[in-house]
């Protein structure tokens, strides 16, 4: 990782962050790592338990711990309730600054009628058109293209090579990664006689507040409806999001996971990667969906879902996927078992 | 959705598009909407009787349907033979009109040996390399490259950032959205003692005529023989079609579906989300295969194809799914109960 | 495929890529193809013995076989000891030619703190960063990004559209294909009481020698750790690296896989497509995992691993598939069934 010059002592971390400081507060560290390779001068913390072998031997000259953990820990920590929240807090002075072009980049191409705040870094190559809005503190990676009458509200980012399509809004400080696109045409099409037509994709795709979405991620406008994200939604790298999906508040989907057309997901859910969500219908808030499973009804109950077989050797694997071919057939087999047991436990003298 | 100015009366869309009117045909209106949504002034549509609840207390000022349907319905409504495919005709009416930038812009490069017709639309930063031919009404979105040897048939459209790699060769009226990368090399490799070496990608990508290529969906060069999609063909987002591979007219596949290196997928086949085709084999026409499925040797008869397990409770899946690895030892077991019990009904005296 | 015009006779083939030749030296080969496809002038080769009826009725003025092959071929041949490997070689005579841009196009916007080696090809509407280190030989498609701070080492190339963020560090001969996003943030984030906080992404991309990352692939840099790809490394097209992921030399990645952030793969694996990796965990040297397998812990034996199941037609699918959800129960009364079978053997004369 990136060693930044900048050093901060544990008396200022432990008071800018609200944390408990165990040790001596005019030590200096200057970067972060993990346990294993944390050395002098950097801070690390634990939050996961399972992990708690590595506290004994890190060189790390401050961890971050909860209460508990640092009572068995007798070198420098600070103390937090939540180690792994305050360490994404702390971690936030140890980032390289940003260094975006400051201004509007000569080599951009900005449409006439776009309103574009001064304070907006616009990279070069990039090219937005009629009637964008731009709000205060933007940035427009290079490359990105922003089609007519998009809306970024104040803080947003666009990194390098974004596309936006027309009328997609985006809320406050929201960040959209490299290769994702916004606003492309659904997936709508209607079969006529013996060809397929397209049918007309009329929604716009409405981001809210402190979303942000993955690399290469799609988001394509509604047909009817809108496609909506609500406020917090987290999306990895990778992930389709079809026309007309509806993404509840603070729900977290993780990358390569395709969410089909009209699906209305509910708020802090859980998405693992790869998984599928094919058909219209609904999930309620609180569901966590585990790694590529199949979602293909609606989900009524919190909870925790998944679909699919765990890892064999390949050998194993072919000898039981071929039974799961025969499975409805070894039922009815178990039931015609389960009647003759009856009947020999019954009448056993009257076989034959 | 966004709502249009322009405004046409119920007898102007009735005569256009060949409908029965079945109210006032100098009803006005300017959008369109889902059922639920509608209000006065919106026109919308019944293609699903499922959602036939939705008729009763729509808003919309005129609703297409089927014959059935409008014998039951005592407000304006339009008939059609398909009420989904009329919809997809009407609704062209409310696009909003395409906003290209007219003309080559300045800010294209276009290699001087690339034949770009003068009615084609060129964005800014359009990169267009050397002996490409752009034909008429093309439309080639801002940041698209495009490599040397390209041909576009009239009509195509390359949405923002697009990249064609040379040689790729679209037919009429091709839409290929953002994102997208036509003609990236193959994965071939041939292992030599104790590395992987590169063997040259030589095919072409060749479009038909009417295709439609979803955002960041991948197409690769053939390696020998070329990757050819023929006419009407459908591509969702995010999908993978490796090199060699060859889709059938009208075939349709939804997003996040991966298609393995010399597969030949059939005409009208319908392929679902998600979908895993493994090693090199034949898919014949009109097969549906179902999202998630894992399509691993030749399909000849057309149907409908699945694979994979729906989803339980986690508690639920990881008892079955431990069950799954046990498959064919259960079926072992099942034959030999099998065997007792006949043996027990044979001869129950003669046990033990 | 490309014809080219350049051709080569047998005899120089053999002895350039020290094959040995069965036929005429004098003859002329100006291309390559399939044994099915194959016309006079070109040159083929069989790898597979399963296409050995093609070689039959082949056309091709040669073909590349191996000594057992050979012996049983009338027509002009190249013997190899792995025929396949050969081809490989062999066929890079006939690739076209690179026509990628000579020097630094007059549109590329490259930071003045740059160091672009002079020998390297920027091609129209690339962005370079502060800081950056461009080595000889290197190529740079239309419309690229490269952000502050990253080094490509000698004749690596990035084809048109890709993004590279700060502090990507390639190595020697990397292909980085189209769309592919190397360096993104990872998916970090920590639940703070009712909302997610993102976790800063600290750690770099670091790709090997000899690498090659295919078309919209993704590679998030790490979040303390760096990402990392070992030497020879080969993903395909649409896969996801989340940060701090480790891949061992010579490893090869089918399409649309995704990996789960920390997992450390292997030397010499083997990962089919459309595979999720989830959770964190170590997969040892020369491990296969076939397509659309879930591997969710670790593997710590080399051999070839699976999961899912095979696919069916629809009908039978669902039938199996509901079963699979009584899975455990089904085993629950097999369990009772050998039970009451194994009562029935002991005392058969007992029931009742």
């Amino acid at each position: 990782m990136n060693k930044n010059k900048q050093s901060f002592t544990l008396g200022s971390i432990a008071s800018r962050f609200d944390l408990k400081l165990k040790g001596d507060s005019n030590l200096h560290v200057s970067s972060v790592a993990s346990l294993q390779n944390a050395t002098t001068g950097q801070l690390s913390f634990l939050s996961n338990s399972k992990f708690i072998q590595h506290l004994k031997n890190t060189s790390a000259s401050v961890v971050i711990l909860n209460e508990e953990q640092s009572s068995n820990y007798d070198s420098d920590c600070l103390i937090a309730d939540d180690p792994y929240v305050s360490y994404a807090q702390v971690a936030t002075l140890f980032e390289s600054p940003a260094r975006h072009y400051a201004g509007h980049h000569p080599q951009a191409t900005i449409h006439e009628t776009a309103q574009v705040d001064s304070s907006a870094s616009i990279d070069a190559g990039v090219v937005i058109g009629p009637d964008c809005v731009i709000g205060p503190g933007c940035i427009i990676g290079a490359g990105s293209v922003i089609g007519h009458s998009c809306t970024l509200d104040k803080q947003s980012t666009l990194q390098a090579n974004v596309t936006l399509y027309p009328n997609v809004q985006l809320g406050k400080r929201v960040i959209i990664h490299s290769g994702a696109v916004l606003g492309a045409d659904g997936f709508g099409l209607a079969y006529n006689k013996d060809h397929w037509i397209k049918v007309p994709q009329l929604g716009r795709v409405i981001i809210g507040d402190d979303c942000e979405i993955g690399a290469n991620t799609t988001i394509d406008r509604g047909a009817l409806d809108d496609t909506i994200l609500e406020e917090g939604v987290r999306l990895d790298n990778l992930i389709q999001v079809a026309h007309g999906v509806y993404i509840g508040a603070h729900t977290v989907v993780a990358g390569c996971t395709g969410i089909s057309g009209s699906v209305k997901i509910g708020k802090y859910c859980m998405i693992g990667g790869g998984v599928g969500f094919s058909g219209h219908f609904s999930v309620t808030d609180h569901v966590t969906v585990t790694g590529m499973s199949l979602v293909s009804s609606s989900i009524n109950t919190p909870g925790v879902y998944s679909s699919g077989t765990a890892l064999s050797s390949n050998a194993d694997w072919r000898k039981n996927a071929a039974r799961f071919r025969q499975l409805d057939k070894m039922h009815k087999r178990m039931i015609q078992m389960e009647k003759e047991i009856k009947k020999l436990k019954e009448e056993p003298f009257n076989q034959k």
